[in-house]
């Protein structure tokens, strides 16, 4: 892990880092309170398709779980996305992914396709992330873990967040498969901790039938999800006081300073 | 309108009254912050089969919304529910109800068709208790109205809800119906204001498909569906919050004292 940039804002400390796993350089970012000292709990953001680690959607709720659990934040760039593309690359690859989706139908076929190929890539991505994250005294390793994402976030968080113990509690959303068999629901299958799942019931890149699916799947006896009205890009902003709320109940405050 | 008692405690009074509709005596209770004057929002709450206007669940929701936001609460037991049924025969009514509810296999058939029976008496009933409350001084008729529902609450609510402009926002939940062009679904396709909707997703009584259905049939622009694991008594408390965030959101509190 290697400290490439840090700065403080509104009580907030950013530090920006770089792991290098499988041979390639996965930036990422860590938030936590200023002058944070012993252990915390964690959340993880996976952003979406297009974004990157320090998107306004992720800093948003960072600073927003921050404030309200006094918890550390960390989010890194997925494949293909943020800083591990060059600047001169990027507009081709982000045409690239549109037409995939359109070509598709929304998120099925090869935009599918892509998307889980990226998420087999993140994972060890995101467990090496973790790792070292928990390796800091002032986050540490006995705090609760929390996974939040939504759309790419969701496709690669839960085939992560299923293989990854140390997570206790997830919100996902914007997400599904078009067949049960798909390794995304059985991912989910074996996913029991507490969900929040965001649903929009006029999503017009995952059907409606495909969340539902996915929702249905998670093995989880407390599974929670939010349809709302509207397409993929609508998510009310009142939903984000829910997941605060989400990851109050299940992480608990941080007792250190 | 005539009260027939009245008791404040921890802040709030509580007004029992009895009105006439079609013959039927109708009682009913209406809570407000102690000593209110002036308009306030008011909820509406229809409550659960078996249960009556007094009971537990509506009492803390009545409280939880005054608290928030001063406004006021109605409810009135529904037809065959409550003060409306001698004490003697209550326990053989349960009896049919719940035989009828076995036969059925839940919420359809004839258990379904005396409950959507019950929500056709309890209309104007409902009508003429919001007519009354509003014509009081310290409710008035400029605040905004919510309804709130669950289970039976809301098969009367929705054909009542449906018709009468006056109610603003709702929270309905555990309901459906089987088929698509049911009463219960075209009362639904006629609402257009903001919904928050309870489903269970192993809803003993009320199938999956059906309150999906119902969910996708409301007209409102904004609606918001939770979905939680677990059967028709399990709506995990933690919800109890949102309903009063989305009240909150949708009637504001008192600006009257």
């Amino acid at each position: 892990m290697r400290f490439t940039g840090e700065r403080s804002e509104d009580g907030i400390t950013e530090r920006l880092f770089e792991l290098t796993v499988a041979g390639d350089v996965v930036p990422g970012v860590l938030w936590a309170p200023e002058g944070a000292t012993g252990p915390r709990p964690l959340v993880l953001i996976g952003h979406g398709g297009g974004q990157h680690k320090t998107a306004p959607p992720v800093i948003g709720m960072a600073r927003r779980y921050i404030k309200a659990l006094g918890c550390a934040v960390c989010a890194i760039d997925a494949p293909e996305h943020g800083a591990r593309v060059p600047p001169a690359e990027a507009p081709a690859l982000a045409q690239r992914a549109r037409e995939q989706m359109t070509r598709s139908g929304g998120m099925r076929g090869e935009a599918l396709d892509a998307t889980m190929a990226r998420a087999a890539k993140a994972r060890p991505e995101w467990t090496a992330a973790l790792d070292a994250v928990q390796g800091l005294a002032f986050v540490g390793a006995s705090g609760k873990v929390g996974y939040a994402g939504v759309s790419m976030g969701a496709f690669i968080g839960i085939p992560f967040v299923a293989d990854e113990p140390r997570v206790t509690a997830a919100m996902f959303g914007l997400a599904g498969a078009p067949d049960e068999g798909h390794a995304l629901v059985q991912a989910a299958r074996r996913i029991a901790i507490p969900i929040e799942f965001a649903l929009q019931w006029d999503d017009e890149m995952v059907s409606r039938e495909a969340g539902l699916s996915l929702f249905g799947a998670f093995g989880s006896k407390e599974k929670t999800m939010h349809a709302n009205a509207g397409g993929h890009m609508a998510v009310p902003v009142f939903e984000r006081a829910s997941w605060e709320g989400f990851f109050a109940r299940h992480l608990g405050a941080t007792s250190g300073s």
